[in-house]
Parts: C-alpha cells; sequence; structure tokens
C-alpha cells in the first residue's frame, strides 16, 4: 500500500517510541512526497525529535485515492500518525500536534515556545497568497505568459500589495530579532509552518503567477536561506514539479508535460544578487557567494 | 458551490462574530450532511455557542469532489471554517478548535473542561471499533448475512471483546458520575467527540456488522437517549444512509440502491427494552415508554 520512506535511526532505538508519519504521496509519482502543507509540518517537527534522540521516526507516503488506504484508514486524511506500541492512530492534526507537544515537553525541546507576536505576523500570509493566486491565475487565463504585477486591474493588486505587505513585515521581525529562526537559534512550531508555505510562495509564484518575493526583502530571503540548510527542511520537501502539480490539480489547470516527466529537482538556492546583500550585511557569514 | 444549511440566528446579530462552517457532503446528495465525524464534533461545539447567544453560525455543506470546491479552497477539507469579518479562514483543526476555544473561554462558555479520566475512557473506543469493522467485515465477504459473534473465529472476537470493553468503561463511568452529560449537567467537547461516534458504531453496527451496543449498558443507552434530545447533535447528525454509504465507500462495498434511492432517516430511537431499564433505574425521569 505505502511505499516507505525511512528516516535512518540513530542510536538506540529500544526506549525511544516509534512514531510513523504518513503523508500524501505525489500525485505524479505516488513514490514521491507530495505538497500537503500539514504534512510538511509534522514532519519537520517529528524530524526535530528524531535529530535530538527523543523518537523514531518513519515517515511513508501514501497514495490517497488507493482502494488499500481508504480500507486502511477508513476515511481519514494523511497527515496520520500510528504510535504502534501504544496501539493508537492520531488521524487528526489536533491529536498529532498533541502527541508531539507532550513528547517535546518531556524532553525539554523548546519546539512550542510561544511568541504572538510572531504568531500575528505569519498567520495570514498564506491565506492571501492563496486570494492572490487564485484572482491571477483566473485573470490570466488563456493567456501565454502570465501577466505582469504593473498590469493588473486593482482587485487583483490588492491581493498582492497584501502578500507584499507582509513579506515585508516578516523581513521587518526577522531583522529585529537578529535570530537563525523566528525565536531565536532553535526551530520552533512557528518555522515549520512559515518555511514549507514561504517556499511554496516562491516555487508557485516564480512558475504560475510571474512573481517573486522581493528581492529587498534580505531578512527573509536569509531565513528561507536558513530553511534550506535545515536538515528537517530539506529532508520533508518536495519537489518543485511536485508543488506545482498540487497546485494546478486544485485549480483544474493543464498539466503539461513539463512537470509530470520531467526529473524531480528542488529549488533550494537563492539569486545571486540576494546572496551577495546576505553576505555584505554580515548576515549568515557561513554563505560563499558562487 | 455549497447549498447552504443555515441556523437561524437568534437575536441581536451586529455584536456577535459570524462563523461560517464547511461540512462534507454526503455522497448519495451533495445537498444533505455527510457522515465526517470532525464535522459533525465542531457543528456541535459551534451550536452550543449559537445557542447561548455567543456567535452566529451557518453550517454549509460541500461537495468536496467539485471543480469549484477544489478552486475555492485549494485543496483544503472540510471541516473549514471561515470567519468574514477577520478575512480569516481556518483549514487545519487545531485553528478551528483554537477559535472555538477562545470564544469559550471569553463568554464563560464551559465546553473545554478537561478530564483526563473521562478522556482515557473514550480515547481508544472507535479505533478499536474500526478494526473489528475492518476484520469482520472482510471476514462476511460473500456471505449473505453477517456472521453471528459466537462464530467468529479468535483473532476477529479479540477486536469485538475490546469495543465491548470499552463501551463498558464508559457505561461504568456514567454510572459512577450519575450526570445527563460526561463531565456534568452541560455539554463539552468530550460529548461533542463521543455521541457522533456512538451513533456511528450503533448504525454501522446494526446495519452492516449485526452487532448491537449490548443492552445491559443501561448508563450508556441512556447516555446516547441524551444525545438524540440534545439540539446540537440532532441538528448535525446525518441520516442513516448517509453513514452507511459513507463507511461503504471507503470500505469498497458494493452500494446497492437500498441507501442511496431510500428517503433519509434518521435512528434516534433506542430499543423498547432498554427503555424501559432506564425508566426502572430512574435514570432520565422524563422517559415515558410508549
Amino acid at each position: 500500500m505505502a511505499d516507505a520512506y525511512q528516516i535512518q535511526s540513530n542510536g538506540d532505538t529500544h526506549a525511544k517510541p516509534l512514531l510513523e508519519l504518513y503523508v500524501k504521496a505525489s500525485g505524479i509519482d505516488a513514490r514521491r512526497i507530495g505538497a500537503d502543507l500539514f504534512c510538511q509540518e509534522f514532519w519537520m517537527e517529528l524530524y526535530a525529535l528524531y535529530e535530538i534522540g527523543v523518537a523514531r521516526v518513519e515517515v511513508k507516503t501514501v497514495n490517497v485515492n488507493s482502494e488499500a488506504f481508504k480500507k486502511n484508514f477508513l476515511g481519514a486524511q494523511p497527515p496520520i500518525m500510528i504510535e504502534e506500541e501504544k496501539e493508537l492512530t492520531y488521524t487528526d492534526n489536533r491529536e498529532i500536534e498533541g502527541r508531539i507537544f507532550h513528547l517535546a515537553k518531556e524532553f525539554n525541546v523548546p519546539l512550542f515556545e510561544k511568541d504572538p507576536s510572531a504568531e500575528k505576523r505569519i498567520e495570514n500570509l498564506y491565506r492571501n497568497f492563496k486570494l492572490f493566486l487564485r484572482a491571477k491565475v483566473e485573470f490570466d487565463k488563456g493567456k501565454k505568459e502570465p501577466s505582469r504585477v504593473e498590469d493588473l486591474p486593482a482587485q487583483i493588486k490588492v491581493h498582492y500589495n497584501r502578500v507584499c505587505e507582509q513579506l515585508s513585515n516578516i523581513d521587518q521581525l526577522l531583522s529585529e530579532r537578529k535570530s537563525r529562526y523566528l525565536l531565536g537559534n532553535s526551530m520552533t512550531e512557528y518555522d515549520c509552518e512559515l518555511m514549507p508555505r514561504l517556499h511554496h510562495i516562491r516555487i508557485i509564484g516564480l512558475s504560475l503567477l510571474g512573481f517573486d518575493i522581493p528581492h529587498n526583502f534580505t531578512h527573509l530571503w536569509n531565513y528561507i536561506l536558513t530553511a534550506y540548510r535545515t536538515a528537517a527542511f530539506i529532508e520533508s520537501c518536495p519537489a518543485d514539479q511536485d508543488i506545482i502539480h498540487h497546485y494546478k490539480e486544485q485549480m483544474n489547470l493543464f498539466t503539461n508535460q513539463r512537470e509530470t516527466l520531467q526529473s524531480p529537482t528542488k529549488t533550494h538556492t537563492i539569486p545571486e544578487k540576494v546572496l551577495s546583500d546576505i553576505r555584505n550585511k554580515g548576515l549568515a557569514p557561513d554563505v560563499n557567494v558562487h
């Protein structure tokens, strides 16, 4: 039923709980990870627990349309987490997060620190991006190339402006905090939420909207670069093609063979110019401009 | 896209937040409520807020397979909650519950009181019922009638025994507490979780498994009767046919015209014998035996 994608366990395997995470497979190839944001979010959190030796983690991709999947999980949708030792199946995001929360608490992992001001800045970004995406894709219907932002009518430009405003707010927050992750030097649930969403915005912006995250948001780009150097993100990140396919499917757009036949690739680099700005500002001192 | 199912608002509509809940439609008829348990759970919670005048609530059924739905919600699955005034869409069970939680807190509605011992008793019931269901349906394949419990092989009977054991634990808890709902005289999130699951177990048990909740669990039956007299439950409850169709679809069972052509009905009565036991024990003094 499922193709196993297994993270190798590190060290002693007996005392640690084994958590199996079932994630949605790509619509292109059921052996590849799909672009479900909640799946990636929990995968990143589990990876954080795995990295410090608190839990064993196995991730499995599942084809939600297969009869075998439907029959085994009776209507539950990924992400689904199973803890066999306890005979527990967590089919609800609240339950999955509850279990990860308790493990993190038990081992003093600061994964769930609260920060209302960071929460406020990130909560509307993705919703507004989706409104922009839907409106612009509708407007561009039948055009060969995505229209330029300058040419958009006011009612679509308002969505564009909101997305930029929110990206700017996050850039601002990061510049004030001067930290690697949103709350400090270690990853929290906010990063597990924001990083995959920023990456989707980038990949879908470039491929379907003729939109890129503004290059002057240096701190935001530096944060994206951090994502591309964070094992929890890299490991759980779907290929560009699988992300594009996911959105095209939902918007009922024509899927050309570009995505389905290409070898999967992952854009985990940032524009040269932005990279040099990051270096000039003395952020991320380990960055070498190519 | 959606057929509106609207709860009439009571009283002043200006100060109260308007919460729109999108629930999964039935596979038989998209105008009817489907049998998604999370949808019913949140609906019941929202109904509790609506009943005491804290929020306005509108419920809409959506056909998740329609292109319009996919395009509008870009891959999100019901339950989805929208709060237009705040321009917020809650697509994640954690977010939906978080919003309801804050409203309940603000207005001192005791919907989210914690009770670890009640939580413990109800958490595994539905999972074990699904294991029993899957195993018995597999075993009964090709048979004209569901086999009798006495004739089941040991590896299936173990699932049956577990379900009965857990139902017995809940019956016990209810008999100790002597309260209308699990924690007391008002409904909490635990009831919103347990009542729909017990009803599914009853309807699916009778129609697909030849199984009924044991009639000697008087306190449990009295609790089911309470569900059938609780507006939040009645209002949000799918028809028997829609519940049966939901499970048949997932188990890839032949759907006969019995469900799809019948007029929808709701079993909200309990067996006569059980009703008379309830009366004899002096539970639910408002019960009249027919």
